[in-house]
């Protein structure tokens, strides 16, 4: 087999089998197919696409290009969520311990946030004494012990992935359906889980542009999911503005906890309810309507927020902190922006937002990165709400008071207003079963 | 500028800018893209094509990418003919000579032969003592004394290419317009001419399998010429056959010689008055109709076989064997191809003639290989002639014994028959002016 009749092959539209598809990543794993074939390979699947028997075989070759995990020593089914990535994102904290209250089981392995998005690890660091690393010992028998443990991902999770993540970033090759969804599916099913909810976020804050585009890339990862024998369902929901109030790692640690005190942003609960509605639902607890229901419950009931401080407190965190989150360490500064105009809000440039986030210190440029927990941003409008001239939108927080400048310009400048009310959009447009 | 954004350009259709594009060279020059971009880009070039003025730009980048030429010391008019490089083409032995016979000055510099190709320069070198190695003072003094020199091309002519085309050569990006019109012009107007005569071979032996594929790399080479400069003509010949019957460096010596004596094959014969005419014509020696006839008259009257053989003496070759082709060394071994059935010759494979020459010795397999001058084949019959079955089609020479049996299967598996006569194609399709 060569590397060279692969490409061609793809380039003339042709449908690359399972053995040339395997042979192209155990190339990219070995290291044995060079750089400049992989990314020509790249731009023609760009060009050409995958169909879904290929997609699927590409995930699967990413997927046992390195580690798995075997949870098979967990008792109970095992069900996890996956976001591809928004701003204010904090629903793992608020789901996972709602589905956890039921007796469900959520072994959780997230990752770290970079560049705008953030990471539910660096949220949950903002906890002091926290513990994101726990041997698979302790990892499995505090999922069997409490049904939740959330850690960071240290296994060396589809190695493919990263190599061919990091060409298709130098060489435009990023917005391809079936590399995105082997991209992440690959990863996802490297974990032992039995059912899925994919959170596929849409709009200017995520990856997916347009809801068309996130109902095809959800349908593709809904069908690999499947192939593989998982119980799959995936939300499209809107990232066109933040969920909730809070962005940053502390901040959106207090607003998760208000949350499941039943005191949350409509927007961030509902999303909440709906995710935790299907994680329920596919773990065999009842129709979706009805699992909502009992995600509701637990919300009101208190179970759920017992959940997350049991969690916290078997993972060395101070639970204290999330009985009162007043106690959380805040930023030496705070700076209010203010709207030089008045106005609707009509759209936000919810990247952006996750940008100005990132210069107030609570994000990474690159990976060694240190994060400032406390910084962050508390929006005081969203999209649809009546802002006059002077009045505040949001306040910043950092410990680098010189950061403000750079966080108000670009939260100004990603924030559109207009004279008439804009029409409300969904909060979750499409469910993909 | 980012090497990033000019392919994600490209990639959505847009149209690169001569910035981009001499940005983009010169990186592939210094060195200073990475090969993955670079193959990035020829794939999204390969999927979204250039405009005119784009691959135009690209081909003055990869001219301007290395040494240049000045024929600014030649005196009178500078005429080349350009073949895109086909089996069996000794045209340039036969048009040079008739050319030069007029006064008009052919200031030529060859390629040598790679794969299933001859190169002039290898066929030139199976003359005992022809130097195709002149100093530049040497080489003008000859075209200004005699009116034709012929060397190998010793210049760093547009080293962007050379990077360029190994990447396309792995990477499936061979096959694409504007790059195979850059490659050819590039290296082209690195040297000086003032017309150039394109010969764009069409057919099984050569780059361009179609008729409407040769049109159009044609159309774009002449437009690039143009913008030049340089006063241009291509011609749409048939490389579905090799032109003439033999194939092999000194075989096509002693054919070409034959023909400047008159006897030579009608179809190459016709090539090369059809090629030798629009060369005269666009030096300003009449139509091409009335050059044709200048053409037929320098073969008749001897002036263009003078000619020849005053070239080979002027660059040390041994003129007798041109005068007396028996003189030619000859390969210790032949071998009588037989058909094993009868019927008509409906088509051959000329690229895989080539590469039955090939391996007889008369060609390399790398730049490394030494030649075996008298090796290769006769063809006793052609496209359209009938044959009996157990009658010679052709004869293979060769030093080699052993490479008999390879050269024959090659050749009796790409020669097809049939019962009804073919009809016959034009030899030349078109002329692009």
């Amino acid at each position: 087999m060569r590397m060279y009749d692969i490409i061609k092959k793809k380039r003339d539209g042709g449908e690359l089998t399972t053995e040339e598809i395997n042979y192209f990543i155990g190339g990219v794993t070995d290291g044995s197919i060079p750089d400049y074939q992989i990314s020509a390979l790249c731009m023609a699947i760009y060009f050409r696409g995958m169909t879904d028997r290929e997609t699927c075989d590409l995930t699967f070759a990413v997927r046992d290009s390195g580690e798995k995990v075997d949870f098979s020593a967990i008792n109970g089914i095992r069900v996890d969520k996956h976001s591809t990535g928004g701003v204010g994102d904090k629903t793992s904290l608020v789901v996972a311990p709602i589905v956890a209250s039921y007796g469900i089981k959520v072994a959780k392995m997230s990752g770290r946030g970079l560049g705008h998005t953030g990471g539910t690890v660096d949220k949950l660091e903002a906890i002091n004494g926290f513990r994101t690393t726990l041997s698979d010992d302790e990892f499995i028998g505090q999922v069997n012990k409490i049904g939740l443990a959330i850690v960071g991902q240290s296994k060396q999770f589809a190695p493919a992935d990263k190599k061919l993540y990091a060409l298709r970033d130098v060489t435009a090759t990023v917005d391809s359906m079936p590399l995105i969804a082997a991209s992440i599916m690959g990863k996802k099913l490297a974990a032992d889980d039995d059912c899925i909810v994919l959170d596929v976020k849409t709009g200017s804050g995520s990856f997916m542009k347009t809801v068309d585009e996130s109902r095809e890339l959800a349908r593709i990862m809904v069908d690999i999911g499947k192939r593989a024998g998982k119980k799959m369902v995936a939300l499209i929901t809107n990232m066109d503005r933040p969920l909730g109030y809070a962005i940053g790692n502390s901040l959106e640690v207090i607003e998760a906890v208000e949350t499941l005190r039943g005191r949350g942003p409509a927007d961030f609960k509902e999303v909440c309810i709906t995710l935790a509605g299907y994680m329920l639902s596919l773990a065999g607890k009842g129709s979706p309507e009805e699992c909502k229901q009992l995600a509701r419950k637990a919300i009101e009931n208190g179970s759920a927020l017992d959940k997350l401080v049991e969690t916290v407190k078997a993972q060395g965190g101070d639970g204290a902190l999330i009985l009162d989150t007043q106690k959380f360490a805040k930023s030496a500064y705070s700076h209010a922006v203010k709207s030089p105009q008045s106005g609707f809000i009509r759209s936000v440039d919810a990247e952006a937002y996750g940008l100005a986030s990132l210069a107030l210190g609570a994000g990474r440029n690159t990976v060694d990165d240190k994060i400032d927990f406390s910084a962050g941003i508390i929006l005081s409008k969203k999209t649809g709400d009546y802002v006059a001239a002077g009045e505040e939108i949001a306040t910043l927080y950092s410990n680098n008071v010189a950061a403000f400048e750079v966080a108000e310009n670009r939260l100004l400048a990603a924030t559109e207003l207009s004279e008439e009310k804009p029409v409300d959009e969904p909060l979750i447009y499409d469910i993909i079963e």
